[in-house]
Protein backbone atom coordinates (compact mmCIF):
# COMPACT_ATOMS: atom_id res chain seq x y z
CA UNK A 1 0.00 0.00 0.00
CA UNK A 2 1.65 3.16 -1.00
CA UNK A 3 1.04 6.93 0.79
CA UNK A 4 2.10 10.45 0.43
CA UNK A 5 2.64 11.74 3.97
CA UNK A 6 4.70 15.25 5.04
CA UNK A 7 8.13 14.92 5.43
CA UNK A 8 9.46 14.73 9.43
CA UNK A 9 12.71 16.35 10.95
CA UNK A 10 13.52 12.72 11.06
CA UNK A 11 13.33 12.27 7.69
CA UNK A 12 16.24 14.51 6.49
CA UNK A 13 18.86 11.64 6.20
CA UNK A 14 16.51 9.87 3.86
CA UNK A 15 15.90 12.98 2.10
CA UNK A 16 19.47 14.12 1.54
CA UNK A 17 20.15 10.53 0.39
CA UNK A 18 17.07 10.66 -2.16
CA UNK A 19 18.67 14.28 -3.24
CA UNK A 20 21.98 12.63 -3.72
CA UNK A 21 20.46 9.58 -5.94
CA UNK A 22 18.25 12.37 -8.02
CA UNK A 23 21.69 13.80 -8.40
CA UNK A 24 22.63 10.93 -10.05
CA UNK A 25 20.39 10.17 -12.15
CA UNK A 26 20.59 13.77 -13.29
CA UNK A 27 24.19 13.16 -13.95
CA UNK A 28 24.88 16.09 -11.80
CA UNK A 29 26.27 14.05 -8.48
CA UNK A 30 29.46 17.22 -8.32
CA UNK A 31 26.14 20.19 -7.78
CA UNK A 32 24.67 18.59 -4.41
CA UNK A 33 26.19 21.17 -1.88
CA UNK A 34 23.69 20.51 0.68
CA UNK A 35 23.87 18.49 4.53
CA UNK A 36 21.76 17.13 6.95
CA UNK A 37 22.50 20.39 8.95
CA UNK A 38 21.20 22.54 5.65
CA UNK A 39 18.08 20.51 5.13
CA UNK A 40 16.79 20.11 8.57
CA UNK A 41 17.28 24.51 9.06
CA UNK A 42 15.61 24.76 5.58
CA UNK A 43 12.88 22.53 5.67
CA UNK A 44 11.93 22.13 9.31
CA UNK A 45 13.28 25.60 11.05
CA UNK A 46 11.33 28.00 12.50
CA UNK A 47 11.93 30.50 8.53
CA UNK A 48 11.25 27.36 6.19
CA UNK A 49 10.02 28.17 3.29
CA UNK A 50 10.16 24.77 1.23
CA UNK A 51 8.38 21.88 2.46
CA UNK A 52 8.97 18.36 1.58
CA UNK A 53 6.91 15.70 1.33
CA UNK A 54 7.46 11.51 1.42
CA UNK A 55 6.06 9.03 -0.55
CA UNK A 56 6.23 5.33 1.31
CA UNK A 57 5.01 2.04 0.18
CA UNK A 58 4.76 -0.57 3.27
CA UNK A 59 6.28 1.77 5.83
CA UNK A 60 9.24 2.21 3.14
CA UNK A 61 10.08 5.51 1.90
CA UNK A 62 10.10 5.32 -1.52
CA UNK A 63 10.35 9.07 -3.04
CA UNK A 64 10.18 13.07 -1.77
CA UNK A 65 8.45 15.74 -3.53
CA UNK A 66 9.83 19.16 -2.46
CA UNK A 67 7.50 22.42 -2.73
CA UNK A 68 7.06 25.82 -2.33
CA UNK A 69 4.74 28.90 -2.12
CA UNK A 70 4.85 30.96 -5.30
CA UNK A 71 2.36 33.56 -5.86
CA UNK A 72 -0.09 35.32 -8.29
CA UNK A 73 0.19 39.44 -8.61
CA UNK A 74 -3.10 39.43 -10.35
CA UNK A 75 -4.78 36.78 -8.45
CA UNK A 76 -2.87 38.00 -4.93
CA UNK A 77 -2.81 34.67 -4.04
CA UNK A 78 0.03 31.72 -3.65
CA UNK A 79 0.33 29.57 -6.18
CA UNK A 80 2.31 25.82 -5.49
CA UNK A 81 5.49 25.15 -7.27
CA UNK A 82 6.68 21.75 -7.02
CA UNK A 83 10.75 21.84 -6.92
CA UNK A 84 11.06 18.52 -7.47
CA UNK A 85 9.88 15.09 -7.18
CA UNK A 86 12.21 11.37 -7.27
CA UNK A 87 10.72 8.04 -6.88
CA UNK A 88 13.65 5.50 -6.38
CA UNK A 89 14.29 2.94 -9.20
CA UNK A 90 12.43 0.17 -7.51
CA UNK A 91 9.12 1.94 -6.65
CA UNK A 92 8.96 3.19 -10.59
CA UNK A 93 5.47 2.73 -12.65
CA UNK A 94 3.40 2.73 -9.69
CA UNK A 95 1.97 5.89 -9.78
CA UNK A 96 3.60 7.29 -7.17
CA UNK A 97 4.86 10.41 -9.46
CA UNK A 98 1.14 10.93 -10.08
CA UNK A 99 0.18 10.57 -6.40
CA UNK A 100 2.63 13.46 -5.85
CA UNK A 101 0.31 15.65 -8.18
CA UNK A 102 -2.38 14.36 -7.15
CA UNK A 103 -1.80 15.45 -3.14
CA UNK A 104 -0.56 19.11 -4.35
CA UNK A 105 -3.64 19.53 -6.77
CA UNK A 106 -5.24 18.76 -3.59
CA UNK A 107 -3.81 20.68 -0.84
CA UNK A 108 -3.50 23.49 -3.51
CA UNK A 109 -7.49 23.62 -4.20
CA UNK A 110 -8.04 23.07 -0.41
CA UNK A 111 -5.80 26.35 0.37
CA UNK A 112 -7.43 28.59 -2.47
CA UNK A 113 -4.13 28.93 -4.55
CA UNK A 114 -5.31 28.96 -7.78
CA UNK A 115 -2.59 27.04 -9.50
CA UNK A 116 0.34 24.36 -9.98
CA UNK A 117 3.34 24.78 -11.69
CA UNK A 118 6.63 23.14 -12.23
CA UNK A 119 9.33 23.06 -15.33
CA UNK A 120 10.49 20.64 -17.07
CA UNK A 121 13.77 20.15 -19.45
CA UNK A 122 12.94 20.35 -22.78
CA UNK A 123 14.37 17.37 -23.86
CA UNK A 124 12.82 14.94 -21.47
CA UNK A 125 9.54 14.26 -23.79
CA UNK A 126 8.45 11.40 -21.51
CA UNK A 127 8.48 13.58 -18.49
CA UNK A 128 6.57 16.22 -20.91
CA UNK A 129 3.91 13.02 -22.18
CA UNK A 130 2.94 12.63 -18.89
CA UNK A 131 2.31 16.48 -17.67
CA UNK A 132 0.16 17.02 -20.84
CA UNK A 133 -1.89 13.32 -20.07
CA UNK A 134 -2.08 15.38 -16.05
CA UNK A 135 -3.77 18.46 -17.77
CA UNK A 136 -0.86 20.56 -17.62
CA UNK A 137 0.07 23.36 -20.41
CA UNK A 138 3.82 24.71 -21.24
CA UNK A 139 4.28 28.42 -20.47
CA UNK A 140 5.76 28.28 -23.98
CA UNK A 141 5.91 32.26 -24.00
CA UNK A 142 8.40 32.42 -21.30
CA UNK A 143 11.71 31.82 -19.80
CA UNK A 144 13.36 31.70 -16.56
CA UNK A 145 16.25 34.13 -16.23
CA UNK A 146 18.98 33.54 -13.57
CA UNK A 147 21.63 35.59 -11.83
CA UNK A 148 24.27 33.45 -9.51
CA UNK A 149 27.70 33.11 -8.23
CA UNK A 150 29.71 36.17 -9.43
CA UNK A 151 26.66 38.02 -11.23
CA UNK A 152 24.88 37.87 -8.00
CA UNK A 153 27.60 38.84 -5.69
CA UNK A 154 28.63 41.99 -8.80
CA UNK A 155 25.03 43.22 -8.70
CA UNK A 156 24.58 43.37 -4.99
CA UNK A 157 27.79 45.10 -5.04
CA UNK A 158 26.67 47.70 -7.03
CA UNK A 159 23.88 48.50 -4.32
CA UNK A 160 26.51 49.68 -2.12
CA UNK A 161 28.25 51.37 -4.85
CA UNK A 162 25.02 53.36 -5.50
CA UNK A 163 24.54 54.16 -1.73
CA UNK A 164 27.56 55.28 -1.04
CA UNK B 1 16.07 61.14 -4.26
CA UNK B 2 14.98 57.37 -4.51
CA UNK B 3 14.54 54.92 -2.35
CA UNK B 4 13.54 51.44 -2.14
CA UNK B 5 12.04 49.80 1.18
CA UNK B 6 10.12 47.02 2.52
CA UNK B 7 6.14 47.28 1.79
CA UNK B 8 3.64 48.31 5.25
CA UNK B 9 0.32 47.04 5.64
CA UNK B 10 -0.20 50.81 5.05
CA UNK B 11 0.60 50.63 1.41
CA UNK B 12 -1.85 47.97 0.23
CA UNK B 13 -4.44 50.39 -1.78
CA UNK B 14 -0.80 51.49 -3.75
CA UNK B 15 -0.37 48.20 -4.29
CA UNK B 16 -3.44 47.53 -5.53
CA UNK B 17 -3.34 50.37 -7.82
CA UNK B 18 0.13 49.58 -9.17
CA UNK B 19 -1.12 45.90 -9.96
CA UNK B 20 -4.20 47.72 -11.76
CA UNK B 21 -1.69 49.89 -13.46
CA UNK B 22 0.71 46.99 -14.63
CA UNK B 23 -2.13 44.88 -16.11
CA UNK B 24 -3.34 47.52 -17.87
CA UNK B 25 0.05 48.32 -19.19
CA UNK B 26 0.25 44.30 -20.21
CA UNK B 27 -3.59 44.64 -21.67
CA UNK B 28 -4.41 42.16 -18.95
CA UNK B 29 -6.77 44.26 -16.78
CA UNK B 30 -9.82 41.72 -17.16
CA UNK B 31 -7.19 39.21 -15.20
CA UNK B 32 -6.89 41.40 -12.22
CA UNK B 33 -9.01 39.53 -9.40
CA UNK B 34 -7.55 40.64 -6.39
CA UNK B 35 -8.72 43.38 -3.86
CA UNK B 36 -7.28 45.15 -0.76
CA UNK B 37 -8.71 42.36 1.70
CA UNK B 38 -7.07 39.58 -0.41
CA UNK B 39 -3.40 41.14 -0.65
CA UNK B 40 -3.34 42.63 2.93
CA UNK B 41 -3.65 38.70 3.99
CA UNK B 42 -1.65 37.25 1.74
CA UNK B 43 1.32 40.20 2.23
CA UNK B 44 1.18 41.25 5.29
CA UNK B 45 -1.17 38.06 7.65
CA UNK B 46 0.50 35.93 9.56
CA UNK B 47 0.95 32.95 6.99
CA UNK B 48 2.60 35.49 4.09
CA UNK B 49 4.41 33.55 1.54
CA UNK B 50 5.10 36.68 -0.64
CA UNK B 51 6.83 39.99 0.03
CA UNK B 52 6.03 43.56 -1.50
CA UNK B 53 9.19 45.99 -2.34
CA UNK B 54 7.95 50.07 -2.74
CA UNK B 55 10.00 52.50 -4.42
CA UNK B 56 9.85 56.20 -3.40
CA UNK B 57 11.15 59.22 -5.03
CA UNK B 58 10.86 62.08 -2.97
CA UNK B 59 8.45 60.63 -0.57
CA UNK B 60 6.17 59.50 -3.24
CA UNK B 61 5.62 55.76 -3.89
CA UNK B 62 6.89 55.22 -7.39
CA UNK B 63 7.00 51.22 -7.61
CA UNK B 64 6.22 48.19 -6.46
CA UNK B 65 8.10 44.63 -6.64
CA UNK B 66 7.15 41.65 -5.62
CA UNK B 67 8.87 38.36 -4.70
CA UNK B 68 9.21 35.01 -2.90
CA UNK B 69 11.57 31.91 -1.69
CA UNK B 70 11.87 29.26 -3.91
CA UNK B 71 14.60 26.33 -3.62
CA UNK B 72 17.34 24.48 -4.88
CA UNK B 73 17.81 21.32 -3.52
CA UNK B 74 20.70 20.40 -5.00
CA UNK B 75 22.40 23.63 -2.34
CA UNK B 76 19.81 22.50 0.02
CA UNK B 77 18.69 26.14 0.54
CA UNK B 78 16.01 28.99 -0.74
CA UNK B 79 16.80 31.52 -3.78
CA UNK B 80 14.92 34.43 -4.51
CA UNK B 81 12.47 35.05 -6.80
CA UNK B 82 10.98 38.12 -8.31
CA UNK B 83 7.00 37.93 -9.37
CA UNK B 84 6.92 41.68 -11.10
CA UNK B 85 8.75 44.86 -11.10
CA UNK B 86 6.11 47.72 -12.03
CA UNK B 87 7.65 51.46 -11.95
CA UNK B 88 5.19 54.25 -13.10
CA UNK B 89 5.25 56.00 -16.48
CA UNK B 90 6.51 58.90 -14.70
CA UNK B 91 9.13 57.21 -12.80
CA UNK B 92 10.49 55.35 -15.36
CA UNK B 93 14.32 55.86 -16.80
CA UNK B 94 15.51 56.95 -13.21
CA UNK B 95 16.76 53.49 -12.80
CA UNK B 96 14.45 52.46 -10.35
CA UNK B 97 14.12 48.88 -12.02
CA UNK B 98 17.78 48.27 -11.64
CA UNK B 99 17.64 49.35 -8.00
CA UNK B 100 14.85 46.65 -7.29
CA UNK B 101 17.18 43.97 -8.51
CA UNK B 102 20.48 45.62 -6.75
CA UNK B 103 18.71 45.63 -3.66
CA UNK B 104 16.93 41.81 -3.90
CA UNK B 105 20.59 40.65 -5.02
CA UNK B 106 22.20 42.04 -1.51
CA UNK B 107 19.48 40.51 -0.01
CA UNK B 108 20.13 37.17 -1.60
CA UNK B 109 23.52 38.10 -0.94
CA UNK B 110 23.08 38.70 2.91
CA UNK B 111 20.90 35.75 3.25
CA UNK B 112 22.98 33.07 1.68
CA UNK B 113 19.90 32.50 -1.33
CA UNK B 114 22.38 31.25 -3.80
CA UNK B 115 20.24 32.67 -6.99
CA UNK B 116 18.10 35.30 -7.98
CA UNK B 117 15.12 34.20 -10.51
CA UNK B 118 12.88 35.43 -12.57
CA UNK B 119 10.94 35.24 -15.94
CA UNK B 120 10.34 36.84 -18.74
CA UNK B 121 7.57 36.71 -22.23
CA UNK B 122 10.13 35.82 -25.15
CA UNK B 123 9.01 38.70 -26.93
CA UNK B 124 9.88 41.36 -24.81
CA UNK B 125 13.16 42.29 -26.40
CA UNK B 126 13.90 45.80 -24.51
CA UNK B 127 13.77 43.64 -20.72
CA UNK B 128 16.13 40.77 -21.96
CA UNK B 129 18.67 42.95 -23.02
CA UNK B 130 18.52 45.02 -19.81
CA UNK B 131 18.36 41.65 -17.95
CA UNK B 132 21.44 40.55 -19.83
CA UNK B 133 23.36 43.87 -19.34
CA UNK B 134 22.80 42.84 -14.98
CA UNK B 135 24.60 39.35 -15.98
CA UNK B 136 21.49 36.98 -15.94
CA UNK B 137 21.39 34.10 -18.39
CA UNK B 138 18.55 32.47 -19.78
CA UNK B 139 17.66 29.03 -19.02
CA UNK B 140 16.82 28.21 -22.30
CA UNK B 141 16.22 24.57 -21.55
CA UNK B 142 13.63 24.82 -19.37
CA UNK B 143 9.86 25.28 -19.72
CA UNK B 144 7.58 25.75 -17.19
CA UNK B 145 4.15 23.74 -17.02
CA UNK B 146 0.91 24.94 -15.01
CA UNK B 147 -1.90 23.15 -14.42
CA UNK B 148 -5.00 25.60 -13.29
CA UNK B 149 -8.39 25.83 -13.45
CA UNK B 150 -10.47 23.04 -14.38
CA UNK B 151 -7.44 21.03 -14.86
CA UNK B 152 -6.57 21.22 -11.33
CA UNK B 153 -9.63 20.72 -9.54
CA UNK B 154 -9.70 17.23 -12.05
CA UNK B 155 -7.30 16.07 -10.85
CA UNK B 156 -7.29 16.88 -7.20
CA UNK B 157 -10.36 14.80 -7.42
CA UNK B 158 -8.71 11.80 -8.88
CA UNK B 159 -7.00 11.83 -6.13
CA UNK B 160 -10.33 11.37 -3.90
CA UNK B 161 -11.21 8.90 -6.04
CA UNK B 162 -7.86 6.68 -5.82
CA UNK B 163 -8.57 7.22 -2.09
CA UNK B 164 -11.97 5.91 -2.28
Amino acid sequence: MHQIRSAQPSDVSTILRFIRELAEFEKLAHMVATTEEILSNSLFGNDAKAYCLIAEHEGEAAGFCIYFYNFSTFLGRPGIYIEDIYVTPSHRSAGLGRRFFEYLAAKATAEQCGRLEWWVLDWNQRAIDFYKRLGAEPMDEWTVYRISGDGLTNLATSKEENAA
